[in-house]
């Protein structure tokens, strides 16, 4: 009995090794499609499994939702330990491929940043966001070369553990815009070319939002490209024909949530009603539901 | 030094355990005023520290949103610990009182209910809501001598803690709705009429929903009752004429974002658009905001 259930158990961890790695090829080919992959961003259970009901193709968690939804600011000040146990809860009630948004890898050597891959995948993932920052407080840039060093280490450990996950490699040079927008956006393109030529699968140029900046940058490197859904940012099917592979929605629906507990706690206060509470309310069942795994 | 860091940590430890007793007596004193206390229910720092923002003056937690945002559905399927943790959290980001749904007590003895007790107190919670339920999924309620005899022991274990924590008191007797309704009202208003008796602050008849019945329970029992905001409820003005003491808003918020989250999904996945995303959206300083302690 006792080896029968050590091989089932050996049995079931090659299997689910197996899917996971099948989940990242899976998730990769989503990103080379003639249609745009729209990725909506989670930072809990309920809120991944929504996603998931709602016939996404794939789930992302957002740095600031994770972060504060745990009590810390964004900016990697919450600890890597419990950002990897939020990201481990949402994997093993999420059946979709999940990519995790892991800031600037929580410590910006090559062997810190790898632990962190290495968290990540032993948590169920089967992508990363990472960012090229320096200092979130100083708002400053890796050097370039870095973060090149860090995606190649990355996508050979990827490789090498049998899951290999898709790296989605932001950077912030616009977003900081350092030199003036011109020279920032070149600065974005030179960073993501080199990105992926390290590994890559998808570059984030974060903060271009314009549609002639976003068709520019896809021209200019002939890759998938994910841009965040915001306020200026083309709609889907502009996006799709100007050939941007993903749309990620960011901190945008925690955004949303709080801002509707706002809309719910002032009618509440003032008015003594409690309408925009009842108007899109799902059941107690339908919340229960969310916590066990979908199909 | 050493010695001065350990009186300035005895200072410390002092002046919070006071001022958490003071709390805990503004909030009872709450509970006994002519107007209504409006208790929305939180289930993360987040939606704690928008209730704060927003005005109201104490913030409970609902035992729904917090088992299903960590992975787990409603009746106590959620590791105590894992509840505490979170209840810890939001008491250490807000400054209003913080009540506790402790559900049924996560253990069924006086003792097993009391280390609940004492638990809730450590995390800095000023209050609790339990209920007299002996088996979530049977839907059987406990003997009422069993409930009577904790809520002593908790009223006289908190007093002598130091914390005169505020007990509301729940009954299940209407919403399992056992002998038919003009008896499971009867049930209910014996029961609750013994958790005061017993040291209860406030009772809590689950499932009463319509004006006129509200209004008979308030009448029967002569103390503070809590209502819970729901579809088919009286607004706030009815119930606090009908000498309601206090109204909480139970999963109604957590049902609100999933509901929003489901729009959201729905226009993104149909029309490409993300207009319901941006309408009530906070900014991500607000949202940082919201991981540090309040005013």
């Amino acid at each position: 009995v006792f080896l029968r259930a050590k091989l089932r158990g050996l049995t079931v961890l090659g299997l689910s090794m197996a899917s996971q790695s099948e989940k990242a090829e899976s998730f990769r080919a989503m990103h080379r499609r003639g249609r745009i992959l729209l990725l909506p961003n989670a930072w809990d259970v309920p809120s991944a499994r929504i996603f998931e009901n709602m016939g996404f193709e794939a789930v992302a968690t957002t740095s600031a939702g994770v972060s504060v939804s745990l009590g810390y600011p964004d900016g990697e000040k919450v600890p890597k330990d419990e950002m990897l146990h939020v990201l481990r809860k949402i994997c093993s009630r999420v059946q979709l491929p999940v990519s995790a948004d892991i800031e600037s890898g929580f410590g910006r050597t090559k062997e810190e940043f790898i632990d962190t891959v290495r968290g990540v995948i032993e948590a169920g993932a089967v992508g990363v966001n990472v960012e090229d920052v320096a200092d979130f407080d100083a708002k400053t840039l890796l050097p370039v070369q870095v973060q090149v060093e860090r995606i190649r280490a990355a996508k050979r450990y990827a490789e090498d553990s049998g899951v290999p996950i898709v790296i989605n490699a932001r950077t912030d040079a616009i977003r900081f815009n350092v030199e003036g927008e011109q020279k920032s956006f070149e600065e974005a393109v030179r960073r993501c070319r080199l990105y992926l030529e390290a590994g890559a699968d998808c570059v984030y140029p974060m903060g271009l939002t314009t549609a002639e900046a976003v068709s520019s940058f896809v021209k200019e490197v002939q890759a998938p490209v994910n841009i965040m859904a915001r306020r200026g940012a083309p709609k889907v099917r502009e996006l799709e024909k100007m050939g941007v592979a993903r749309l990620s929605l960011g901190p945008g629906p925690i955004y949303a949530s709080m801002g509707l507990l706002k809309k719910i706690s002032k009618e509440l206060l003032e008015v003594g009603s409690y309408d925009s509470m009842l108007e899109l309310a799902i059941t107690y069942d339908e919340l229960n539901s969310l916590a066990r795994p979908g199909v």
